[in-house]
């Protein structure tokens, strides 16, 4: 059996979601703490995201996903297998920031000198400050940061993703801390584990292939043969398509995988070399 | 920067749903009316279908998204840049129609001369009344118009679609004012210049690719080589499929794009001709 | 026209969602008891998955939508048209069940004799107490039915899927009554009508392409030539799938239709014998 | 302890805000099918209204809250403890009518003979039509039975309190087969045990205080003591009512009860003799 | 029987609540556009607040409630009965008042000439400009009117209570046109007909019993019957008390209604007076 | 200005409806961080609970309510100026407990030497055990503390109240750490500030007096004058009642305040001394 560690809260919806797509179907009840799933050899736990790692390095958890951000936050010592990349909308990982308001006479970390900042990351924070030889009162924060910059700190490190909360909140930032993705870890000696490692494995690559289905899409279209050299010219990006016949002589289907968001800028330069009849569909899995 | 104005209320999450198939992902927020797009080149506003061809004319927004209804009570002067068919269950325009009470003794609009008519729609309906030569009283109708023609008025102007709603009322259909699908409108001037112009034609097309994707499904079959032709005659609407080998000797796979709503009549014909195999997979744009 | 029966209440969207796969958009409002349907030819009631088997054996619906276990319940006199597969997550017919606390001292239906028994199912149950020459009082339970093992009667007959309910109320299950799936009924004169029974006959063959692709995916992949014998080997589920070229020499392009919950098991074999850039779709239909 | 059964379903939070009302508050939680009551003499039971007469019959309830219908539906030999009137829009009974459609031409039961008759409440009906020497096909209805009796039986049974869902389904009632209101009812052994119907008496005295303290109003009102005769004579349901002074010399504050349905027609009469501030409060209970 | 108009929409469940609090329970049904009400005299019609002044005018209703700022806009001729404040959280009425931007160069309506303003209020605001001899657009919003003050027009005339929606849009208030309050307006033929006459009267009077007593509260105290006169000199506000006795010797109850907004101002008095025992309670009406 | 601190978060509508039962209408909104009081000599801040005792020591806050627990998690250095009690169901104080898994082999404290304990209050929780000589890992949990203690940990301190949620987990109670009731907290300068010190005392004194009186009902009864001293005597928590004439001869009415939780008990025991009518109001404010 292996014991896999899930983020309870709220990336729990789309984190079983994601796992439904890698083929793994898990059902939670009010009844009880421990998930169903379709497969003998798994045993879920749904836990908050920032004390997983902690729990896979102390092997109450052979793996599990988290955020690089806990797991640095942490300091655990795991076997990291893989990275994911989750957000949809903005395909960019999460910020840990340094912020002030946005008047406030703070330009660097330097300024920062006997301040006070509040944080939910406290560790990185205090590792950060002393990188920088900055000497500051960090306080853990409970949440709701961005609102306690105005008024009840000078400073807050808080994670952000495109920047919109913190626009809408007047904080400026003044330095990165950190960029942060989905991880997928396991405890070193579970990753000794024969079996354990390969189950690991499996799932990492059917939980990748999931997960970059998301970004992919299917593109197919008509072309007339002596068209072909021209288009694959044109879009490098399509590389090694499938190609087939029309029943209209002369003509072929070209088909293949490209990402999502740069469908967009392709078709219209599919359609100046002659494509036709362009489809795009969606994909359950990519798995290279 | 193109400056895009989406209608705000009932078709909001429609729009955007549509917006993000045809690869614009849009984010509203409670904290700021300028929604997030991930296109820096878009700056996207909501604002009620009843104004935004207003607003497009008079050049606040280079292009919308509205009805063919709206453009037309406002008597904007606008270029119309493509026409879409959003709604799916009926795959029929929005009719605006005259209506009475089932009972009434109004038979056509001559009989309305010197009554009281409720709308939406002022202007319409006015513009309507003097066609056939009618004088009538037209008042504007915040809303729940259906439930007035049995007391208050003795006629309303209202839209439908598949005209269950004014059955549910009680409510005869006179006469129709004016058939409406939604339109993407452009402003003259940002149609004359050419960097908007190219934007707004490029993103029309993606539109469309994504909103006729909605009613089309593709449909690959495995087909015995010597039935081709007899698959082929059979439904012309399968014209130019493409057609692949299969592993079993004799064999082929046929594939194409059909409206989805004819499949239920397709499969019984494809299965007498000698189909196998036949499956039908969703699509996320199709762009001829 | 044919009058055709969808179960209320808890499956009602469901079945409404897979009519819609199958390509029937069916539309329910609170103003009508008769929802509308894209179909002239159609009639759609939504009644009680109890009653519907009743109904149709008296013939005010030509055909209906229920479980087998109703049928039985019911004793009605239907002709079974075809069998449906509903739930996706655990992929296992409803099983109606005699349970009992955990601890309790019964073991087998004998030790029922002259005990309490409650169900919904009160005339399945009192054959099988028959079957098994057993004399106990059964009483029809309005609902909650587990919680009543524990203290109101001695034992219950209730359905399940993956006993994970009755786990958690600490009930054991003695003996199974019956095993039980989503059936297509028809009334039996309905079903000697030639035009009924040819409707009766594609709905429901559209209607199983439809259920059976929610658990079926597209599969395709990449691989040199030189594999695909040993790929046609390993994986015989694979069996007569399309072969295409690519535009790579010496590679082609493979691709079938597979049952999704295997693909977890499938992956990492392909990728054994060599194949590469596996894709997975979904499907709406799938016909045989 | 007393084991106390209260409806669980529509009437739930109904029911336990009135006990909560009459001083015991009740926590039902998701995780335990035992409600927490804070009162150590009382274990709560929520089982359907349905139930509850069966299971007080049987004594493994002490005594609950159920309809007076369903006693009589299922028979049960019960004590009857008290009545209570629950519905606050209607002040009305639940009545069980005979219903046909409106253009039926079923005027009385008579014209039932040999027809079908869906009803919840199959033994009540069945009695009800052999007192009129009828004999019909009664069956039971699992809901929604209210738009079967324009299809699929005859005439149904159902209930209703303000006729307003048997007009909007355009029904005529027949006849009234029962009037019924909820009744507290008691085990008849649990009724003989002196500490249990002692505390089943407080219980129902507290209750009917609470409940009937819905229907109550405090009216206060200030009158000059000339006047106070001319008062009672003109409201004589102003029994007993509590006289105080008022700092104003001449002048008295009278107190008292009233229905609340009734202050509407009583301030203009009050106001015609005299009074002045009148005010009215809310009662939490009433105890005579 | 008296024809009623409320106001449908946002207003609406706070009208029926204070209906039901003046004595008349009003029941919405999803089927059917004319609610139930407990009293056989009165029939209740639902209409979008901005249409009823014009519907009571022309007789269709025969008296309603509605804001005197829609009475204006349409600038119906109807008997105004009586005034209501509604708005608890603010005691204040809603205002209609001519914004701009924060940092918009517009100081006075004079700066308004030959601009473009938007605003659901046409008629009331084309007259305030033509009283302020200024000339500008006036165009029909059909809502989100705050946002469009920042781009699409150069100031709007909108509706606020507290102002902070205002201030969140970053608003500023250059003049006030109108300040409303709902009415209770009547037909001016129904209300020379006596029984109607009377029935509103009647009506308004329970209203507004019901309306004023939810800005108020009862108010009761002990205190040494040799501190009275301090209390009442020190709080004039507590006018004609009523006066009671206590079990205890040489001390009274004093008990009157006041003003709910006030009483965190008057306890700390009534305390520095001598008051125990201090309680307030609330109250159903109050009828002077 | 006075600036408060309100808990955000699970009992931040509970508060701020305690607040307007106060006298001070809080509107909270989505556009802004501060939200609207209606007292000018008011500042609210909501901060999370956990928190508020920090910034009341700072000096950010004036004063705040925030939980005993907190102030010591926090070891803040504040003045405490009241405690309030605002569960009603169980009417007990939150209590901080070291739990077990039911089954587990610790007994008390001592048991946990070496051991790791999760928990919330990581201060408390070490502090705790340095008094009773045990060293213990103690790791801060970020919740669903209860699900940790069968797996992740060997102990967890954990707050409850009626104890439920424990028995739902299967954990067993070795020892509580700290009993703790809502405060109301002032900054040592704020406090020292003779304005600030009078509005914190005089809101201290509303809000207990709102708060209590949700505990409180009014009680009030009719009784022969001559069995006046017999209820007292029965029933000496009704100390100091008001005595009113009846219009009846010889019989009085008595008011009085009573605890809710007793009336109850109360109202057998008023009825066995002879009172008649016994009503029982609810009350908005008790102060003493």
């Amino acid at each position: 059996m292996l014991r896999f560690g899930l983020p309870k809260g709220s990336l729990q919806d789309a984190t079983i979601q994601k796992m439904a797509k890698a083929g793994f179907n898990i059902q939670v009840s009010s009844r009880s703490y421990v998930p169903y799933v379709d497969d003998d050899e798994l045993e879920i736990r749904l836990i908050r995201a920032q004390e997983i790692s902690r729990y896979v390095e102390h092997g109450y958890l052979d793996c599990g996903i988290t955020g690089y951000d806990w797991i640095m936050e942490n300091g655990s010592d795991v076997h990291e297998v893989g990275e994911f990349l989750f957000s949809k909308v903005s395909r960019k990982p999460a910020r840990w920031v340094l912020c002030v308001p946005e008047n406030s006479p703070v330009k660097s970390v330097k300024d920062l000198q006997g301040k006070r900042i509040a944080t939910e990351v406290v560790n990185l924070t205090k590792r950060y400050l002393k990188q920088h030889g900055v000497s500051a009162e960090v306080e853990f924060s409970w949440g709701a940061t961005e609102v306690k910059a105005h008024e009840l700190v000078d400073a807050i490190v808080e994670v952000t993703e495109t920047g919109s909360s913190l626009r809408a909140n007047k904080l400026r930032i003044v330095d990165e801390l950190l960029s942060s993705t989905p991880r997928l870890i396991a405890n070193r000696n579970a990753w000794k584990h024969q079996w354990k490692r390969q189950k690991i494995q499996t799932m990492a690559m059917l939980l990748k292939g999931a997960i970059e289905a998301e970004a992919k899409v299917g593109l197919k279209m008509n072309i007339a043969q002596k068209n072909l050299a021209k288009l694959l010219k044109a879009l490098p990006a399509l590389r090694n398509p499938t190609i087939s016949g029309l029943s209209q002589k002369g003509w072929i289907a070209v088909e293949t995988i490209v990402d999502e968001h740069v469908v967009r800028e392709f078709i219209p330069k599919l359609k100046a070399v002659g494509a036709e009849g362009i489809i795009e569909y969606p994909l359950n899995k990519v798995v290279y």
